[in-house]
């Protein structure tokens, strides 16, 4: 997939409902030369198992991307849907793109975006080692994708990955094979947890043979910097997309990360938007501007050892509320809603905390 | 109730669960010279109609103060329990307590609170014009109570009214009288919106004359920039509790306010410190420090262009997502989840924005 | 669409989730020789305004339609996705179809399926007397369609209707129109009620000139006792599907009804089949077998004297807790938790009850 | 507190709020003659972790029957408050009193219902196998408190028990010690499966010998016929109810059971009654009054081979749904929605079924 040097872009667009394509379809009209490596959704279902948002959404674009052709030739696009527009957070998608780089393109390091999906990952290794190891060799296998050689290069990985239904864990049960939970909310954890490990041994974060299943979701010392993971009922194998800074890449864009430690830990977010600035290495003042961010936000009983109520809550489940608080605290201090805030973050940044990456336009 | 000159404070104690009140029973052994005026309460539960956590709170301090005769000798504490925690935001209570100036107290002007009840409102003045009037009153009671005659120095106005319930719209119907609204969860809407309307009235920042029934609740250019109110099922009459600096009030603490015009409106809790700042008056490069914050959440179908699902999402009521954003920005904004946000901001502030107060501080 | 002398059949299926087409789809392959009028579907959302499921149901059935090409040549197949399984209900399919008469098909009269849509309801008739006047309208085109002449022949009527979003209700209002309310929520009722006043007048059970648009959800006296509506932010029009008996149709099928008249009405349920057995008039002591249930489930605030919480709960919509009753003592009565339970019965039956109607099979 | 024969009485008492005890007071100033030994409550809360209304009513009967001195002498009333009425159910108390045998008093066998506690249970004993051992020894003390010798008599036995709240998880972390689990709301779980073992064990349905901590939860072959455990916040030690019948007791009522195979078991309540007519003894065609119905509703995610979809539903938890469903049931067959229905049926009847008992009144 990879080959001439690219310049990558990131549209944003507003959607009025789960299923709605026409931002896209009207984009890809006025820019036509572009192909679509992945649409990266925020939808407004619960975010927890019975969030048939995504799934529609998952619909509506791959019918739209078929029937257009609008993938490259030799992958189709990642569809990776997140649930959970709480609060202020706007419904939108992310959608990353790409074009042969042009002569009056600005040079890179820019950033570039790779993708790779695993096999469909078995039953009983969902939330576990063997799901981790399957996503290690997808985000390698992404990175090179994308020209990045450099860990440190690497400043997200955005991985959408399956859950445990009520039917996957009876068919489990017929075939005589254990399961990491048969709690269909926690299988979500489990998944994301595992595909974070994943993530973490890839980038040289944690040694691979570090761990093993009793890890996932209790050793909460083990976490990538970088991942965010997303759970959903709507795919049985991981997708995965990278995004960093290739110098092959050209383009306005760059990209840059820090980790909240906490969910109200606003410096963070001030770390991540120098973090970026310092790869986009402007020259004098030059002010770059900031076109996306995306976060995830860890649900957490205690925070600064004050106590919330968000395990406690039986009527709204604990991402909901983690997400409705990272996404305030995201969107004011950037003065922005349509931004990308995940929820649950097992082994996603520290217990409590998590990823938060800036992109970058700098100015021509 | 007035007379001597007072030193105000204000004690914010966490809660393990809305009964409890420990917390108070020790700093009260700890300080036995003070009397309660009002306990401003932060409850777990959902804030809307069937949230009993409001209601067990107010049981369980009624009980204890009486017990105790802890209030001041001739009105009775003020029970202000706002129920939702959503997010990051902690459970606490923030207890107004006073006792008599001494020699060596920082001189005013400083925090002064003043309380006053409404009577009774009847069920067909609910959410109308009948109950701004009587909380009107009320306010100027309750300024003269803090000593307060400026109305630019009273800084934050908290209210607690009745709604109406199930069994008082059937009520009503028996008796043939006509009620702002027969849904209980838009009565909580219309009581603290008249409410408001009222406290704008006593403060001079709308008229009287300019306001009817139909205003309430559906123009939202009448506003007041220091109301928050809260409705609640376990009291039918208005309770008032006014915050402002006062030049006859001692003591370290000066209170200042601004108004978010939405809700990540993150540079007015900045202009809100500031304001209490400006109001301490301090010395050279001295530093106050932030005691407590009171803020509004207002739910709003679009923050700045973006559309959010907030009054779409049939799971999660309005006030409940407002809640939980703004308690993410402003603690993270602050580095502390232990604030007072209440959501449903109806008339209190710009629509889909609030008043935010912060209490300093004075270093001695 | 009419013509030959027809057979109806009714097609219960499971559905392992909202998108799930596959039992259609082998049961086509089985019995190739039908045409499919209508899919009316029991997705597993919240049945309120943010229920994606039903929006994914009827993506994916409509896909699956138009691939197969299995609907009569003439019209498409509706497609009516009621959300809500509550309790112990069973997500699934009635998949309404038929095949031309053939010699040894028991004679009739007998089940008869006829359909209709409405145009798209302007957003200021949506609630009101413009949208009743469209469905009396499709009602009587669908009852000619079934070759049903007289009303007391049509036992359900089951209709789709739209609702207005927030994106409507700010167009609506950006072109100076009324609207019958801004709440989203709301308007799921004046539609559905609307639409069930269209029906009553279309089967003779009020006079059109006899209300207006005050009435809706106002006079409970008006209701019709065989509509069955469900309102979906999915589709702009109403869907109309008209069942009874007809002496043109042939086949084992036929149909009754009654009206229960709250939502703990056992004995209407007992009513509904013995109206459907004498409709079959069945010879001797033959016993019928129930093939589906078609229920109406109402909100209350006071069941028999009694006072509920549905309507104080701010967790759980009332028309949720409705399903969930109505479908338990339903499923119970009949030893089956597959059957149909749509919520939210205004006009519908009267006011706390709703219609029930009873599909059997006569023996061969 | 045995001794002289007993008259048992039970007022089933609608309440306005949870706090509402004005119709017991005023039931009392009727009846002063009887002592209280029980308050059953079904409040309107969620049921699960964050239901204060179960507290609240705690609170309020507490403080009202302390102020009255209304209980026996040796052993304050119990006060077992289960949250949750959903769909049809009324929220009221069930008052189970007592007064001295009188001369014209129907002879027995009739109604007992006898009272005990447990010690509170340790936190790492919680939801096994030590807290069913100390509910063992305390149904037997009850039964002795209600001179029923035969467990053939025990018709149901009612126990409030303790959960694991995030605070108590905490505790448990900081003093070394292992919990049944970790996540509150599944605590519920455990801490009722443990009960309801110990019910077992008590009236001989199983053996203690044949189950450990590993059963709790697991086996689900293990169960009682007659035992309803509810879980609560409110309390830290188990109290347990006993109801059945005893030749010591007299008085017009009588108790009897079945036991639901599953959620729509109909029949089983067909049973109950018939159980305790016999009980009753009735002369010839003497027809008795049902004065009120105790059963047990379990969340299952199959019913007779259909899918429910409880446990993925993540905006409502699943005994919720099981409640609603079963209430709908009851409440249905014997046309009154006010009976107490329970959620949350581990080892209380089969798997996805449950205990009913049915109370009744012969004729004078």
């Amino acid at each position: 997939m990879t080959a001439p040097p690219w310049v990558y872009d990131v549209w944003r667009l507003p959607t009025a409902d789960p299923a709605d394509v026409s931002a896209l379809r009207e984009r890809l009209q006025r820019d036509p030369g572009y192909e679509v490596l992945a649409v990266m959704g925020k939808t407004e279902g619960n975010g927890c198992v019975n969030d048939f948002s995504r799934t529609l959404a998952a619909h509506a674009y791959q019918h739209f991307l078929q029937d257009r052709g609008a993938g490259a030739p030799d992958i189709s696009p990642l569809l990776i849907m997140s649930g959970g527009t709480e609060g202020v957070l706007s419904p939108h998608v992310s959608v990353f793109v790409r074009r042969a780089r042009r002569a009056d393109d600005l040079p890179g390091p820019a950033l570039a975006c790779g993708i790779a999906r695993t096999d469909e990952i078995p039953i009983d290794e969902l939330g576990r080692l063997g799901q981790a190891r399957a996503v290690k060799r997808a985000v390698l296998t992404a990175m090179r994708d994308a020209a990045i050689e450099n860990p440190a290069d690497v400043h997200f990985v955005q991985i959408k990955c399956p859950l445990l239904t009520d039917a996957r864990v009876l068919e489990a049960r017929g075939k005589g094979l254990s399961v990491a939970t048969d709690d269909t909310y926690q299988s979500m954890a489990y998944s994301r947890g595992a595909s974070a490990l994943g993530v973490a041994a890839a980038l040289g974060e944690i040694d691979e043979s570090a761990f093993g299943d009793e890890d996932v979701c209790d050793n909460w010392t083990l976490f990538s910097s970088v991942a965010s993971v997303s759970a959903g009922a709507e795919l049985s194998a991981c997708e995965v997309l990278v995004l960093g800074n290739s110098e092959s890449a050209a383009g306005p864009l760059c990209i840059g990360h820090a980790v909240m430690r906490d969910a109200i830990d606003a410096a963070a977010i001030r770390d991540a938007v120098a973090s970026a600035e310092s790869a986009a290495n402007l020259a004098g003042d030059a002010k770059a501007t900031i076109r996306q961010v995306f976060a995830k936000a860890d649900p957490a009983g205690e925070v600064r050892g004050c106590r919330t109520t968000m395990f406690n809550d039986s009527d709204i489940q604990a991402t909901r509320h983690a997400r409705a608080a990272v996404g305030g605290l995201v969107a004011g201090q950037l003065g922005d809603p349509m931004v990308y805030v995940s929820g649950g973050a097992e082994h996603q940044g520290p217990y409590g905390g998590g990823p938060v990456a800036v992109l970058l336009e700098r100015p021509v």
